[in-house]
């Protein structure tokens, strides 16, 4: 087995919401709590929930990802958006041009979000020095191989290289259920 | 572009069944109705839909195809087997020792299915003309390439070869959504 082995980290639909949006949701001034630290550092699961409401159909309680963002982002899986019938664009993290919106519904407040709904395109995080051993750097696109009966080699995979990142394949849940992929599921860095 | 290219079906979970369970779930001799020809010669879907009843969750409406065949075959996504609490493994079409069972519910009748439950495991359908063309023969393990922003190569593909089928790159909603892929999209086979 290569030494160039990341663990996988699987996304299920999540929100992350602008400061301006928790107060019309949750209430002004409110503030997320934590529900557990994710595998980022400063990242966390937060216990509040929403409502995701598309024109076809509602994806309910649909969990906050903390802290608060500049711009709200829903991402979801592409099975969701026929769920709700929006099409989510395959982008990266805050490339949130002309994508569609939903209607987001929390404990206190509606917002209309006009955009910011996204299927996440697959990414690497890694540290510094996880980059060195690798031997990439911020920004390469890269391959990554699973084993087994749904094996598959994932192309156009993004390297996000951070003094503050944990080593991690990130794909939704899409891609996870197409290569049989777990949490923690080891695969490989291929250049 | 390559010569090797291969229209994409992608499989929506649905039902082949036995004439023993047609029978109690639509009444006895009842006959299954034809609502489409499929691509592949012979094959329909029916007009006739059923309930799924997992353990955790029901698939409303799911489409039955047709004609009946020996053992009834239950075809879901894994993101479906979270929905009814099952697992299906991801087996050949036919495959079913030892799979999963559920609930089916029809119009006149219930069956508890002991086993039948699978995700299909990704294949292309060749007519032997198509094989000779592609230098492949029946149960080759080959690979596809699918071009684009999520872009990806699909490894383990069994090369299904008969006189009675059609050119067609078969797999289910979660390995159409993990790659962007749509009816009719071309991809390509690797050897």
């Amino acid at each position: 087995m290569s030494e160039l082995m990341i663990p996988v980290g699987l996304s299920n639909r999540h929100v992350h919401l602008s400061k301006e949006h928790i107060d019309i949701l949750f209430g002004e001034g409110y503030e997320l709590t934590k529900f557990k630290d994710l595998s980022q550092p400063g990242q966390y699961a937060c216990n509040e929930k929403v409502d995701i409401v598309g024109p076809k159909g509602t994806l309910k309680g649909v969990r906050i990802l903390g802290p608060a963002r500049g711009q709200t982002q829903v991402e979801i899986s592409i099975t969701d958006g026929f769920v709700l019938g929006v099409k989510p664009p395959v982008r990266d993290s805050g490339d949130l041009k002309d994508s569609p919106g939903v209607k987001i519904i929390g404990p206190k407040g509606e917002v209309e979000l006009k955009e910011g709904v996204i299927a996440a395109a697959r990414h690497i995080h890694m540290h510094t020095s996880d980059a060195e051993k690798f031997g990439v750097k911020d920004k390469d696109i890269v391959k990554v191989k699973v084993e087994g009966k749904r094996g598959l080699i994932f192309e156009n995979v993004l390297v996000r290289v951070n003094p503050n990142y944990a080593l991690e394949f990130h794909v939704d849940i899409d891609e996870g259920n197409a290569a049989c992929l777990k949490n923690g599921d080891k695969v490989e860095l291929i250049k």
